[in-house]
């Protein structure tokens, strides 16, 4: 359906990556100041081979309670979770954890943004999902539908996001349309 | 000056034990969204001894480059470092970074909420200051000013958080009074 435009091309960059970017970019030009929060991980066993030095010996990752962006833009509180499918059809609603929904439920109710932002890599396109659409999509599956979102059903209730220059992945303009 | 009234002691806990408790309380009371953030760690090695489980090997801690907590409360973009003493009489600014402080102000610039939330354990009092006071204590020293703020400064520019039963550290309450 969509001509593909390589000259944005992701250049094999995880999702992540380009999300980073752009908060970069938001950064820098006092856009907005979001980031990625470190993964949780649980230490177990530290060495101190000298006062000033400690190397973590053993340690497990935990599952995170809670999305991986957060920040602030004009006032407003964002926070998203990003994921990415090789699936060229569907997003399998297995790859986000229920108390990540949890948490994004809580965070709308505090009347902050919050939305989920996939990446169809095979495809190369950006979709963000408002999170109430999630939800919707969420509840379908607890009531025994499908357990995943179709592709067509991004394009219909999500917003496709347009790789371009500087940001790449520019979801804040999203985040100004539905919310300006 | 002031006297202790042990009936709200901290009970030996750290300063971010009993944000963390305080924070669980604002969740589990649908009153805000705040979480510590994960401490950053530069994973080095990782163990696979089966396909389920992870162990890391070596690692070691990073700087972190922003507060230790954020999140949302009634819209507003909460963001905050915590900070505990044992002197008496004056909190040393080394104790924060100047890319924390440079966070906080960057946040401030998007209209978020931040504040340093400082307890001197040897006295037990606990003081929220304000972000603009920080900037103005902290440009007092590159002017080459006192390396600290005093207990008094505190007393005149900070508002003091009274331990109450629950939350104890209820610093909600002082957002709510100063941005009402
Ligand atoms: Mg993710
Ligand atoms: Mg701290």
């Amino acid at each position: 359906k969509k001509r593909k435009d390589y000259s944005f091309s992701n250049r094999g960059k995880t999702l992540e990556d380009e999300l980073s970017d752009a908060n970069e970019y938001y950064l820098t030009h006092e856009i907005a100041v979001i980031y990625k929060k470190p993964i949780p991980i649980q230490v177990v066993k530290v060495d101190y081979p000298s006062r000033s030095s400690a190397v973590i010996k053993e340690a497990y990752y935990r599952t995170p309670s809670t999305t991986d962006f957060n920040g602030v833009y004009e006032g407003k509180y964002i926070d998203f979770e990003a994921k990415e499918t090789e699936n060229r059809t569907a997003f399998p609603l297995k790859n986000v954890h229920l108390h990540q929904v949890e948490h994004m439920s809580k965070v709308v109710k505090q009347q902050g943004i919050s939305f989920l932002l996939v990446r169809f890599s095979a495809v190369d396109r950006y979709f963000y999902l408002p999170f109430d659409q999630l939800q919707r999509f969420w509840d379908r599956m607890l009531a025994g539908g499908r357990k995943s979102i179709a592709l067509a059903e991004f394009e219909e209730h999500a917003i496709e996001i347009m790789p371009k220059y500087a940001p790449r992945i520019d979801y804040l303009k999203i985040v100004n349309d539905l919310y300006a």
